[in-house]
């Protein structure tokens, strides 16, 4: 049987790999008197309900609230597959509710949208705040969703995460930290070429330059990115990422400007976008994230026989998934639990550095360079930095 | 311990009375090779979500839509609590999720809206369609409420369930046709004074005119509705009610009205209505149907005093409990089942003579005229009921 058959078979078997639960014990709830029902429903609950309206932040305490997070998607951009429609994304919403219930302990509802218009978008966000913790914006185009969480950021009282952009950006720089370890480089020092300037190339380029990296390229699929280039004035953040990147202006091609550069990252949601003979012209061991899902941009036997020293996808089926299922679990579990709000760069970059030393110098090796995501240290060790940078004084 | 503080103590215990739960055997999630969550999330996923975007059909195969329920509420008409807030609603939406769950097997997802705009609450419920099999409109002030579920009934292709209007009509009429067997009187006989125009008032109102009652009278808090009465004209729910109701014409008080009434059905949202005295001015038999919650329009033994020969309330702590809890669960799970899109009068009637029906007149007496919540025998008979009526040609 192949991948796809079985993938299918196996969502046609569950018909739905998630279901609400029941928490109370259920053994009297249907007795007439004094039974569980009139408690959790009509005439108790309304107690619950008249108190919780004096004091909202009641909610956390007497309702799941403190553990629901909503995994907001439009289906503009699902996986590598891009406009694929609000129910082309359910199963990988209820995948990634899975994730977040197995590795952060958290109720992640899948809410996929019938529209995509971006104010739309930003009203449904607005509303449905008050039976969540935290909102998970997952699989929206950008720039469209770098512009809604941004506003969502600024207008909401609960955290917004952005997985696509902040977990992909927080787990490309821990691979990269313990990366550079390997070959002996330092991250002030080298060329970065990220192709792709997506969500997840703003996010990366953006942590890398907080994480103190000079020399970063982003290219789209119209080439590198620099000030005035054509197609980029209607895009704030591609105007951002030519004003703030790419510091010897190169003008070209991705095959042109990779050549000398000693990473690759590749969040393209391209196939075969490097073969061996481009690998070739990088800088002496070079480091290939490829993490287009479900095909990355090369594949690890191609980047190899191009030399590549370190190899990375975002697939589980490959040594060092560089997937944002390694942070994002712990991440908004932290944040629910702390009742943090914001997520600036400093955090990002503090969370990349905690999980990038989780792999000891000791087992550091080519094919091991980031934690598995069921690690069990992530989680411990992701509470304690966020813990730890939100009681810093700004 | 009181009521209210078992209540909120259970809630404070529980912090949550649902949550989401995993249905993947997860033995093998995290293994590197040929795992299960290469089949889950990526890179299997994508061929799931890939087939799906080819025929959205396959989301009701592939993923939990097939019983998955949105509960909208905007917090404006919580139980008998009038305009509480989105939070406040929370733990009587998880309450009702519970309900779901048990009595119907279906996945409730409670949604708590910050907004309280009827256009807003409209895009709202459109926006969230794609995961849901079908739509539970909850606790949202009328007349508002009205409009919005006979929008939503015309643009969406999932059915729109509006529990406090649809739900309570199915099982008020069922009570009623019980009752009524008991003191000897026929539908089409009898007067029926209904305390409350909002949604519960309205759907009673309309399901005993579909099902034969000629004389009712329909009071708000102003008294008696009538055509061309002082503040119904903004309201085109009570201008149906003028217009198609009260065929004596009377103008009064609820204490004027109910004199010589056979039966009294209160969905007020109001306590302390009715006392004995009213109660002895109805005709004899009296049937008082005292349905707000938490607190009735009269208590059982005020009413009873007053010569009262049946009694019902919403509440599970009394007998006789007529709350839409009874039939709410299997009629979602039917229209889930039956893929069906529209519920007319025709077919609610219908459901309250099969709800009726479940209590065989050889058990039929004042303290049993209705099954109770967990009765085995409402789900196979709800569903055959809406198997035949949507097999009826239109």
């Amino acid at each position: 049987m192949t991948l796809k058959e079985d993938a299918i078979n196996l969502h046609r078997m569950l018909k739905g790999k998630i279901e609400i639960q029941n928490r109370v014990p259920m053994d009297d709830v249907f007795e007439q008197e004094a039974g569980t029902l009139g408690l959790i429903y009509t005439p108790g609950v309304a107690y619950v309900a008249a108190e919780i309206s004096k004091n909202k932040n009641l909610a956390y305490e007497y309702t799941s609230k403190w553990n629901n997070v909503a995994i907001v998607c439009d289906g503009t951009r699902v996986l590598g597959l891009g406009n694929i429609g609000p129910e082309g994304a359910i199963p990988v919403m209820e995948g990634k509710s899975i994730l977040f219930k197995v590795l952060g302990g958290i109720n992640a509802f899948p809410l996929c949208l019938s529209t995509q218009d971006k104010e739309e978008i930003i009203r449904f966000v607005k509303a449905i705040q008050p039976f969540f913790g935290a909102i998970n914006i997952e699989d929206i185009e950008s720039p469209k969703v770098l512009e809604i969480v941004e506003r969502l950021q600024h207008d909401l009282s609960i955290p917004v995460f952005h997985d696509d952009q902040h977990g992909t950006a927080i787990i490309a720089l821990a691979a990269l930290l313990n990366s550079l370890k390997l070959v002996g480089k330092r991250l002030d020092k080298i060329t970065v070429v990220i192709s792709g300037a997506g969500s997840a190339g703003y996010g990366i380029f953006k942590i890398l330059k907080e994480a103190g990296c000079t020399d970063i390229i982003v290219a789209d699929s119209k080439g590198s990115i620099f000030p005035g280039r054509i197609g980029i004035s209607d895009n704030l953040y591609k105007q951002e990422i030519a004003d703030k990147s790419n510091p010897r202006k190169l003008n070209g091609t991705l095959k042109e400007i990779i050549r000398g550069a000693d990473v690759f990252i590749g969040v393209s949601g391209r196939s075969d976008l490097l073969d061996y003979r481009t690998v070739r012209t990088m800088n002496s061991n070079p480091i290939v994230f490829a993490l287009s899902n479900p095909d990355p941009e090369v594949t690890p036997s191609e980047a190899y026989r191009g030399g590549a020293r370190i190899v990375a996808t975002g697939r589980s089926d490959f040594p060092n998934q560089v997937n944002n299922a390694v942070v994002f679990p712990s991440i908004l579990r932290a944040l629910l639990d702390l009742h943090a709000s914001t997520l600036d760069e400093l955090t990002l970059v503090a969370l990349a550095s905690a999980m990038a030393s989780i792999v000891e110098d000791s087992q550091l090796r080519e094919e091991y360079i980031i934690p598995k995501v069921n690690d069990p240290r992530i989680l411990p060790l992701v509470s304690k930095t966020l813990k730890d940078v939100l009681k810093q004084p700004y």
